[in-house]
């Protein structure tokens, strides 16, 4: 069934020398597949395509885009219970979660369907011809978002279906109109391959153009290096570490065009617990953090990685706490051994520096690749004069900052990164108090929540992941709901253009019933 | 009126060492002020004054900010008839355009104010909580735009008033609640100062943050560097050339925290005349074009460069119809010597270029900074192999590129860097024939303009000024209109936040009676 070829359009290629082995993290071996990397020539060739591909697809119908997504989401889970025991095979998830992120998965490729069928996403806006206008005529104008070009989407270790494959970046992109090549994540291949040949098997069936999609096999960083700098390619989204992020960004901006690129990086979501939250209703929060922090092993770009609140027996209430409610919960797999070994190294990195304490940690022994689930304590003074203590340790880990007094607490906001949430614990009364930490945490993160956990990203317009550079590249754009769209299209205007030559959503009769701007108002109306 | 100093805050201060002078090109003297350029301290007051007032302005309410744009826009016009001779005694530009670019500033400044008062620029988006959906409930969401911070604002040499120090960008910025640094333009820097002092006057009046403004002098790079590597700076807008542009987004994306720059730079803009057309209605369009290429002395970002069409007798006619209208016109003055210096050796690069001859010329003796229009042509095939010949040439130039056929006309327009403008000029019936000319145009261009000229860009929603690299840096805003906002946004979420902490565009009463995306419908009901 695994055939470990590249997808460049339609055609399974495997014309390249080097091969490559995913692993199974539950069980630390290899699994059985060889996967060929993408050679020189079939980069080249995927890149081709999806620039012959971008001139036929740019102008297809919304409905037609719309059924090509729906077909996907189909096809996907016409592969069944198969595509998830591979799933699970290379992630070490289990088939719970498996099934979850298939239904997001699916879901996603659904909404973008559904937008593009209802169609104001578009943003259509229409200034009508003043003739008589002095001392200058004014002319007819009119507007709508159109598609860059061919997109590379480079997938996530940590959701092998829902930001990967056929995940959020690619349905947004094909939506908008773009083709897309995917770099598919070196750890889970296998589930790759399965979910391409989902969407070759859409493409094929609603005829779409040869190279609307690719899907390319490579483990180093060859791949998408060649992919970001192609003259072929015009956007990247990326969902990864750092480093990666900033690697593709560099690339991306140095070329002769740069291109954008939509990178969703690292997060230590921030929580604040107000006093009055940790005096009442401490036990609860500790209960909910610790699920938070160990939901999925910890491997949410939204997991809650530093923990704000003011010095005092409440705080050590809580940490005491969080602390039973940490060694309750059973340890998971981690994704691969390397992200495992990534966790220990970044977990002892910061318990080793000055003044930093352990809370809590699970300390039976486990599986190779599990994760033993730690909390650690440092004063405010001692985290804001030393910035290892800030860095993201990707797992389930998170560090305590007992800050001297509110000053303090505001200090650590205002020098924190940018981060894709920031979370306050509090009582309702007492929150208007608390202005300034509501301002300053506004400033550095994506999403503010309230009384709850930034783990769990529902999808919907009003959702924005993403944030302040490094929780992404350009805070400009969400990677989440049918907004990601945005990313991949710009705004396009025709002057006087004749009414029958433009797209159906300027025609003055609007044959596609959508909300328009038509003179500054927001109408269905035709014109 | 001039005291030559910079506008940090409020405070008229020239702690610096270095002075500088503007010229009256018509004269070809220098101006009697002497500017005294930023100190090093006074950049770095600049920049902590913008971040303190940020924290202040980003909350304030729409009518507050709507009457500071007015307010700005009243001042500009109490400054009379004092403000339109600087202007022309610096740009060399006459008394009727000074008014017409003051109108087109005050019209903007009204647009932003009118912008904010309607409300639903901030794309208010909310889904409301579903506490029983099954498996998981359903959190309350709500996203709106919120401003990036301080925006340092690179003013123009072309648009000393409307691209300038309370041009586009500035009323923009300010209307998105960004403060904003203007590095004042050398060229024209006693104009900024007056601008300048209207934006302070009518900060004061409305009881601005100190630092919601400021004017900054530089003549080299020194000012420029500084501004774009501050931390505290979080946007860039810039309107000139590729090179200066270029340098200032490289540098920004070089920061440890990159930021957007918006930079909109060259463009030759192409006009496709098609056969018939050119048979039928050569002689309008060689009296429209030669209108279009003089207008402003050719020294607009929209200026037609270059005209494609099928070789042959109608060309040729059209070219000595284009000569005659050229010869007609009288040459005007150019902004600076040095701008009319590269305006001469760029058309003399181009003009030595292997199979390149002149079809028109003022050849009159000017006065020094006076430009002589030129039209100089070449065949479609040395066209597509020496790139020198698509460089842009600032100034009333256009080249003439006659295509053997009409698969050489598309494969030049295939090779074109990017292009803030599209144009066919076209017989109704025939451009229907067209569409690969048109698809391939489109892909290109930021704006197709159907038989019209590029120059005129018209301030209303539908106007798209930008495009693909290097017309713009980001082909996904525009410069013009007031979507140009979005430049200066962020998309940002509240999850379960409390409705009366909630900003008034979010609560569930609507106060502001705003257009709202909830749960998916557009609509301005209370939830």
């Amino acid at each position: 069934m695994i055939t470990g070829k590249n997808y460049v359009g339609s055609q399974l290629l495997a014309g390249g020398t080097k091969t490559y082995k995913t692993i199974n993290p539950q069980w630390n071996i290899e699994n059985p597949w060889t996967f060929t990397e993408a050679s020189p020539e079939e980069i080249e060739q995927a890149a081709a395509l999806a620039d012959d591909a971008f001139k036929i697809y740019k102008n297809y119908p919304a409905a037609k885009k719309a059924a090509f997504l729906n077909s996907i989401a189909d096809e996907i889970l016409e592969l069944g219970d198969a595509l998830l025991e591979i799933y699970c095979t290379e992630s070490g998830f289990l088939k719970g979660r498996a099934e979850s992120e298939r239904g997001r998965t699916i879901f996603q490729l659904r909404s973008f369907a559904n937008m593009l069928l209802e169609g104001s996403w578009l943003e259509a806006t229409i200034d009508t011809a003043i003739p008589d206008r002095a001392p200058l005529p004014k002319e007819d104008l009119r507007k709508m978002l159109v598609p860059l070009g061919p997109v590379v989407v480079f997938g996530s270790s940590n959701f092998p279906f829902a930001f990967s494959t056929a995940g959020g970046d690619t349905a947004s992109a094909l939506a908008a109109g773009c083709p897309v090549i995917v770099k598919s994540h070196s750890m889970h291949i296998a589930t790759g391959e399965m979910v391409a040949s989902a969407v070759i098997k859409a493409a094929k069936k609603h005829q779409m153009p040869e190279g609307v999609f690719s899907n390319l096999i490579g483990s180093g960083t060859t791949l998408g290096t060649s992919l970001v700098k192609h003259p072929l390619v015009k956007a990247v989204g990326f969902t990864g570490s750092i480093n990666g992020g900033r690697a593709l960004f560099d690339l991306a901006s140095q070329r002769p065009e740069p291109i954008p690129v939509f990178a969703e990086m690292g997060s230590i979501n921030p929580v604040v617990i107000l006093p009055e939250a940790l005096e009442k209703n401490s036990k609860k929060w500790a209960a909910v953090y610790a699920g938070s922090i160990t939901l999925g092993t910890g491997q949410f770009c939204t997991n809650p990685g530093l923990l704000l609140g003011i010095k005092g027996k409440e705080l050590d209430q809580f940490s005491k706490e969080l602390s039973e409610e940490i060694e309750k919960i059973a340890p998971s797999c981690m994704l691969h051994p390397s992200i495992k070994a990534d966790f220990n190294n970044g977990r002892e990195k910061i318990r080793s520096q000055n003044g930093v304490t352990t809370v809590a940690e699970y300390k039976e022994e486990t599986a190779p690749n599990y994760a033993q689930q730690t909390i650690l304590s440092v004063d405010g003074k001692t985290f804001l004069e030393n910035n290892v203590l800030s860095h993201e340790v990707f797992g389930p880990f998170s560090i305590i900052v007992q800050c001297e007094n509110l000053e303090e607490l505001t200090a650590i906001i205002n020098k924190l990164d940018g981060q894709l949430t920031g979370t306050i614990l509090a009582e309702s009364a007492e929150i208007s108090n608390y202005d300034t930490v509501v301002s300053a945490l506004q400033n550095r993160v994506g999403r503010l929540i309230f009384n709850g956990v930034p783990t769990g990203v529902e999808v919907c317009a009003s959702m924005l992941h993403g944030g302040p550079y490094p929780a992404s590249s350009d805070s400009r754009f969400t990677a989440v709901g049918i907004h990601a769209v945005k990313r991949w299209v710009r705004p396009f205007s025709y002057q006087n253009w004749p009414d029958e030559l433009l797209p159906e959503a300027l025609q003055n009769k609007n044959p596609l019933n959508i909300n328009r701007t038509v003179n500054d108002v927001i109408t269905n109306k035709p014109i």
